[in-house]
């Protein structure tokens, strides 16, 4: 049995590494992307490129987005050159972007009308995951579905788990942003403590990290803190947009997220220095200014 | 060479135990307790017991204290029954309860007055450390002392660190505590965020813990929260003590800690409700009442 076309839309720092992964896992793939650097990356290694989304569409059994917000979503699926005008009955749409669960549904149901599936797929572990193939995937959607897409899945990704309808994936790729903001705020506050007690934070690392108090951000970021390297991994703006979505959905949901809300506010002072672009980490810099103490580098 | 004589001022919940293991490592324990219960299961281990701290210390070349909080500490080594009038020039005091890095100084330069040495060595790893042989021990004070209660430190414990002066150990301790009880409302968040959404918690947790957003508490405390058990573990009523611990010290440092800050006020609701005795995952039912859910069970 010959292997589904897949079609990929946005060729960003993830979108890239993803189809070199397709490729070489035998998927023929077409490509679109908003600017041509990325499609100029990903014809090289063995894409063919079309002209809109709606061309990637024609010509794939699987389409995948991977782009930045929901308006983007919206705009490559349901616009005017959009995925929705060229798609064939029975395709799937994979979004992997991290977008709103609202929109996710709203798009599904629009697809759905043309008897197309929709699984919502968002993924955690960056571009190194990416680049790696070892992405953590959370899909939402039609379960029957999600097994026809699962080989394409496992081209891109190691930990791939199906959790439920349209939008569960979304859902759980924010209770991951949820548990990931407020752990680097945990970890701040601990390498403040010990910084401002005059506590060598290395020791107290290797102390702390290994019990019920570990966490990956305390075993993996605090150290590159205490190096000075406030490089992304996971940019600051990037984490500022998933968090609004969080905010947007707790606020549906009447669900109030008191210590989520706390370091969205927190991160705000890390944009209002200029530092968007910086990793997460930078998250230190706000502990920093608060107690006026060094603890980067 | 034979083993040192070991004292022990303490003998609750984790006291018990780790007297088991250093009998168990062939050290000549002599005990004592505020209590009955604790001596007759210590001395039926075999050790020897005292009639006060003073009596304990005359008896001990190392003297270790295991009780609640800086009173209980102050008052066993500096009242009038105390450790100090009892203990021999070039001793070791080994404080292993969580109290004031403040307090601890204190009372290592009253010790030190008498040329008895200090050590501060608060553990983590609960009762099932203390039965295991398996705690985490973070060690301040001198570190020539440290090398010389390391036997007696690795009949208790796993993994044992030096972290720097005296009061250096309390400081360490209380930076796990911060990133403990902060990780505990990330788990709690990102679980009212999956039920509240519909989504299955199990299914968001398979995806979630093994990333860049796993803790140990995801790992380990909410999957009891999904079977309802809410037992100790770590009570919550000792979490608020070291709460009030972090944040006096923080207050001394003028240091703030805004992430910690907020959970300790949350931790106030599971007091409110009675909650004092069970474990601190209970922090779970603050979030059920806030946003009207059933977690937990």
């Amino acid at each position: 049995m010959s292997q589904p076309r897949v079609g990929f839309i946005g060729l960003g720092i993830m979108g890239r590494p993803m189809c070199k992964n397709l490729i070489q896992a035998g998927f023929p793939l077409t490509v679109w992307n908003r600017s041509r650097p990325g499609i100029d990356t990903v014809t090289g290694y063995g894409a063919a490129a079309a002209a809109a989304p709606r061309e990637v569409a024609e010509r794939s059994d699987i389409i995948i987005t991977m782009v930045t917000d929901s308006p983007d979503v919206r705009q490559v699926i349901l616009g005017e050159q959009g995925v929705i005008h060229g798609v064939k009955r029975d395709a799937a749409v994979i979004d992997m972007s991290t977008i709103s669960p609202a929109v996710t549904r709203e798009i599904a149901a629009a697809l759905k009308m043309k008897g197309v599936h929709m699984l919502d797929a968002p993924v955690s572990g960056g571009e190194k995951g990416a680049i790696d193939g070892t992405l953590s995937i959370m899909v939402g959607g039609e379960e029957p579905i999600f097994q026809r897409c699962l080989p394409a899945f496992q081209a891109m990704g190691k930990t791939i788990v199906y959790v439920g309808p349209t939008g569960s994936g979304q859902i759980v790729k924010l209770c991951n942003q949820v548990a990931g903001a407020v752990h680097l705020q945990a970890m701040c506050e601990t390498l403040a403590l010990a910084v401002r007690a005059g506590v060598d934070p290395h020791r107290m690392l290797e102390a702390v990290s290994a019990g019920a108090a570990g966490s990956w951000m305390l075993s993996n970021l605090a150290p590159r803190i205490l190096k000075g390297d406030l490089n992304p991994g996971f940019m600051v703006k990037l984490q500022q947009k998933d968090l609004r979505l969080i905010m947007e959905t707790a606020d549906e949901l009447h669900l109030p997220l008191p210590a989520t809300a706390l370091v969205s506010q927190l991160f705000r002072s890390v944009e209002a220095d200029g530092g968007g672009d910086l990793g997460t980490q930078a998250l230190i810099t706000v502990m920093e200014k608060l107690a006026n103490i060094r603890v980067a580098g």
